[in-house]
């Protein structure tokens, strides 16, 4: 493994200003990203993978400073899904976020000091926006693809409508065209948390200790939501740290983690804490829920008509989260004006996260797809 | 309405001493409890109602105090499914409770300061051995029934393997034998929510003020698993506050309340801290994740072989806090003995919540049981 593992690096680029939804503009604006595998000589084979919520520009390989692998690293590299060996592929930092790209955290030129809650409220369209100054930097014309899950296929739904003449192929993954009552709630519980802490300070606590319990409870919700029921239940059940059973003379009767699925949580939870910046968190949900692909272009099947991509959607049967008559909305939406999409439910027992576990299956639909699409795109 | 309403008041039995699984004895312990419709000459008309984990013992009628309704009311009552011409309906606050019964907030006596977290941790079986000891003090040999929806179905469970002699009917709504891994973990969340609130101190808020912030964050997250996708969709969709539709336009683009959803939460979580004690929260649902109705009895069919009861079994579709196939696995539980059980699923979008608001389909299937159970009972 370590033998053929790439290392990488995290590259940064400046610009000088980037306009937002809410009309505010960001001068400059950087933008962390990596790359694996080459650009070809009429650089038509390049691939953009977009990041879901608490993701960043280290999508694969082994990181050179952090010697950590990408967090797709299992779809990413040669002979893989994304294969390095044909295609060149890029990730990115969302903006808004706390891994390199300008966020909250970042230091606002004006004032000397992080933002923090000055920090303009973004949206995934000018999440998009900033992508595509990448990509026209890097000077590609035309994305071979966008392909993401979760917050990063609503990214990739964007640019298919946003930019259409730059993508010969979309793949969101376990996603939505826009968030449910439901799933806003599960991010506004999270936000409450983050803002209920007094650590929170209204966003200052950039010199102080940050908000460390209430973004850890935020995480907590996070992952059960991003468990399914019986995946929970195959990786805990009802197990007691080191013992195997629950009974009621080993239990401690006390407040301590006694349960395994306890403790994994707030294993979770602190260990979110030492990699995420509590901003980010509430910039990026609030940019999920406002996001609705429809929003200003009349209705979701007229906002897709302006694509001229290929897609490929993929849902999982578990996914609560995102759950698959969400994909369906968007697959009948394509249809209706005859776009080309193939869509593929999943079985999975492992909820919203199969779209970073189940590998095998998601390989094979997404090199069959990527594969056509370069035929296409290179005849 | 008001005509007819039943005027009810709360009334308190106390007890020299409980003693409870984790080995220690209460001394002594209070009861709160309300009482509709007459007992009959022989005592064969009795119902206990148990309740789910934020309710107490005013169940039915109009509070002679509050002036508020009982939280099953539109179930308890003349002409209703718990038909009070007829039964005579019984509903205590639980051990650990914060509403009559003795919990962390009462008065330690050793001490003459609140329990806080002194207080023993107590189990549903320790829950059910105070409801007998009230059922004996009043003078019930055996119950018509014990009915309640969500915790209040575990406790209706114990109650028919415990005291077997001592019902003739159950009615477990909504309900499981044991909580899973996802249970547990929306639990710990809400615990962790509370404990994380600087003013929880470690539970000792008595005399200052209350872990406000954690405890609505817990009850927040604790509303979202009780609606279904679905209800909520309906109820809020993605409506802002005094808006039709999110236009970003009117979007303030900041982090106060813009969806419905928010506001509906945060209002249900600031409400919550008005009435409901952060230490009890802790107490109850520890309870509720401890307990194993096959604990100690070998297994679930050999648990429930015990019982000597009729069951009725009542799950909703749209619930998946506590989905059907819970309900389900304690209906094969009970086949596999040979006990007379009968189960619906009932079809409702509500979710959890159902237990609460889906009223006819429960009311038509209520009366009928309870009507051949008492046929049985008194011919």
């Amino acid at each position: 493994m370590i033998a053929n593992a790439q290392m990488v690096e995290t590259q940064i680029e400046r610009f000088a200003a980037l306009p937002l939804d809410c009309g505010s503009v960001l001068t400059p604006v950087d933008i962390a990203f990596e790359t694996y595998g080459e650009l070809n000589a009429n650089r038509s084979n390049a691939i953009l993978i977009t990041h879901a919520f608490s993701g960043d520009a280290h999508a694969a390989g082994i990181h050179r400073v952090s010697g950590r692998p990408g967090w797709w690293d299992n779809m990413i590299g040669p002979g893989k899904a994304f294969d390095t060996d044909r295609y060149c592929v890029i990730c990115s930092n969302i903006l808004g976020g706390c891994a390199g790209t300008t966020g909250p955290s970042s230091i606002d030129p004006a004032t000397g000091q992080p933002f923090a809650m000055t920090f303009p409220v973004i949206t995934v369209p000018d999440i998009v926006r900033l992508q595509k100054m990448l990509i026209d930097r890097i000077g590609i014309s035309r994305l071979l693809a966008v392909a993401g899950g979760s917050m990063g296929g609503m990214q990739a739904l964007e640019w298919s409508v946003a930019y259409p003449e730059m993508v010969a192929a979309v793949i969101p993954i376990a996603t939505t065209h826009r968030h449910s009552a439901q799933q806003i709630a599960f991010n506004e519980v999270g936000r409450q948390a983050i803002m209920a802490d007094p650590d929170w300070d209204r966003g200052s606590y950039y010199l102080q200790r940050p908000p460390a319990r209430g973004l850890a409870v935020a995480r907590m919700v996070g992952h059960i939501t991003y468990m399914s029921d019986s995946s929970m239940k195959e990786k805990f059940g009802r197990r007691l740290n080191g013992r195997e059973a629950l009974t009621r003379e080993a239990a401690g009767f006390d407040f301590s983690a006694e349960f395994e699925v306890e403790s994994y949580l707030r294993y979770r939870g602190s260990q979110f804490v030492d990699r995420f910046d509590a901003n980010s968190y509430l910039y990026i949900t609030k940019a999920m829920d406002y996001f609705d692909l429809s929003y200003g272009r009349g209705s979701l099947p007229a906002a897709l008509e302006r694509a001229e991509a290929r897609f490929l959607l993929v849902s999982f049967s578990s996914d609560w989260l995102y759950p698959p008559y969400q994909s369906e909305e968007i697959v009948r939406a394509l249809r209706s004006r005859n776009r080309d999409v193939a869509y593929c439910e999943l079985s999975s027992q492992y909820g919203h996260d199969a779209f970073l576990l189940e590998v095998e299956e998601q390989t094979e639909l997404v090199r069959g797809f990527l594969n056509s699409t370069y035929q296409r795109v290179t005849r």
